[in-house]
């Protein structure tokens, strides 16, 4: 099958339309019609060849919802007419350790990334800038009707990004969270803390989003230029998300946790951080990473959030606008997520 | 009172003869005649002067074992004749919200060490290489009788740092730990582990005392020094615990950490670390630190070692020989803690 799709030919160069194959529908797999594809930092850092080589054409997009158009015969989950979403990742082994423990995306084979990966029949895998995508049933999410589907659709990885910490390590009544910069990530940090039930504050460079800050959930605002804020938030969180991929003076973070406080780093910068470890030791502190989540707790967050009526921020663009769109989030400039509409790529 | 102790008279010289003045046994007071104070390596970091100015002349000692010859009116948890301890803590506020967890150590007003640390009445407190201590009775531990006095002494240090995080991060049946480092620290961590029920596994630099870790306790015992080690065991443990002060390569061993597994510091090297954030985020990882422990915790532990008969290796030598000792503990030539026979001093 041809579909329509937008692709990077080459690093750093723009995206362009052009057409791929996508396979067969598989016994276990899912034709899905795309409806809309979200724009996420990766697909920028992807194609720009930040994160080393890539198998070029890349058709980038990780944020899909769509409606199934095609089931294979061995598929019971969904049904044609379904409305379902595909996030970061479209295989796995299933059968090691961290597979079976539902943390596909560190599956020990390695777990197929939805584009730019080579899936486990040797195919490089295409994203969601595209009218249609195949994908294995098993990595197929269910979206609740409840959610606006445009809205939903940076669910599929800023949700789960931000959803999966904030329930490993607790956020809820009687706990305080604070979320290092609003943006794509950030600002879903701050919607699903608040609708956990915790006291949530952003800790941003500056004050220019404050009020939107507040809107989306927040119960305080601190800039992270005015020092004043690390000693006067001293000892005071027991979770911080931290969503900015620059650098951070991780030190000055881990001062504002309380003991057994925990820093969630969800973004990753490339250089090497220096951190001091009497920051660890000085309150039993912790540093930690974490990297999306696994399909079981995917479909969990989608549930709450539509029980908790919650979606990205989003601005829906004709595909023509992708390339502008990533000037856009390079310069952020965008409140808080683009999403492509799938429809004028056919 | 005063009573015979040794003292640093100054920053980096020699430990020599003294006396000091021990306060008069209050309300709440245990006067303790001392039998054991055991060398840890905090005492001569704090005696050179690497920790900053200390309010010399300085007795060192905050692994303390003894009989209770004297108690204050208000006290009820000790008797005359009680064999009890005093670690690394002899006072906190007792009502921030980190004491009234338990975690005094982590008082927000300050804890009280053991010595070299100024006291809630003003004074200067003054530590165990001496004959005698007046200690607050909710700091004194009872040692279980089960124990031997000069085996359990470093169990008030060495035995709570180690302890603590194997109780926190879950260290028991099922789980895999490696420790770093076989020293004081980490010949303790090996017992307690290995009593806890973990699968135990030392990482030292090379593999001089396999032998030793292995009747510890130790199911595997690796050299960091071969680079195959780090392959061989990538992915493998659920907790670390670093007893090395030195700087380590943070990134190998946190390579070496299953899916949400913990690499903890005990030790707290002066120089800041370097951290690739990938090492965390690649498989969920936590880098924290830890720092002694609190009371009551610090009596579970002693009951625990008790119930599994674990103590110290020591080699007891008479107070004439601590200059010497602290050579030897800085070339690692002790297996594995020095203990002061406290009737030397009289």
């Amino acid at each position: 099958m041809r579909v329509n799709a937008y692709a990077a030919p080459a690093a750093g160069e723009p995206l362009a339309p052009t057409t791929i194959e996508r396979r067969d529908v598989g016994p276990n797999d899912v034709l899905i019609e795309i409806q809309y594809a979200g724009i996420c930092h990766s697909d920028i850092h992807t194609v720009n060849g930040d994160w080393g080589p890539q198998p070029f054409p890349v058709v980038p997009g990780h944020e899909i919802v769509g409606t199934v158009t095609e089931v294979g015969a061995d598929v019971t989950k969904h049904r044609v007419g379904d409305r379902v979403g595909v996030g970061c990742l479209v295989n796995s082994c299933g059968e090691c350790t961290n597979c079976r423990n539902g943390d596909e995306q560190y599956c020990l084979e390695g777990s197929v990334p939805t584009y730019a990966g080579t899936d486990r029949d040797g195919t490089t895998t295409q994203g969601g800038y595209s009218t249609h995508v195949v994908v294995d049933a098993d990595f197929v999410l269910s979206v609740p009707a409840a959610l606006d589907a445009a809205a939903a659709t940076p669910l599929l990885c800023a949700g789960i990004t931000t959803y999966a910490p904030l329930r490993k390590w607790g956020a809820g009544p009687g706990t305080k969270v604070a979320v290092v910069g609003l943006g794509g990530l950030g600002h879903m940090a701050v919607k699903i803390a608040h609708a956990l039930g915790a006291e949530v504050t952003v800790l941003s460079q500056s004050l220019k989003k404050q009020e939107d800050g507040l809107r989306l959930g927040a119960d305080d605002y601190y800039a992270t230029s005015d020092p004043d804020t690390f000693k006067q938030l001293r000892g005071r969180y027991d979770l911080i998300i931290n969503t900015v991929s620059a650098p951070i003076d991780a030190d000055a973070y881990l001062g504002l946790l309380a003991v057994d406080g925990t820093l969630v780093n969800v973004g990753a910068p490339p250089e090497p951080l220096s951190l001091n470890v009497f920051s660890l030791i000085g309150a039993r502190r912790s540093f930690a990473g974490s990297m999306i989540g696994g399909i079981a707790l995917t479909q969990e967050m989608l549930d709450f959030c539509a029980e908790h009526q919650i979606g990205s921020e989003v601005e829906v663009i004709p595909v023509e606008q992708v390339n502008e769109a990533y000037e856009r989030v390079l310069a952020s400039d965008v409140r808080y997520r683009f999403v492509i509409d799938a429809s004028t790529l056919s």
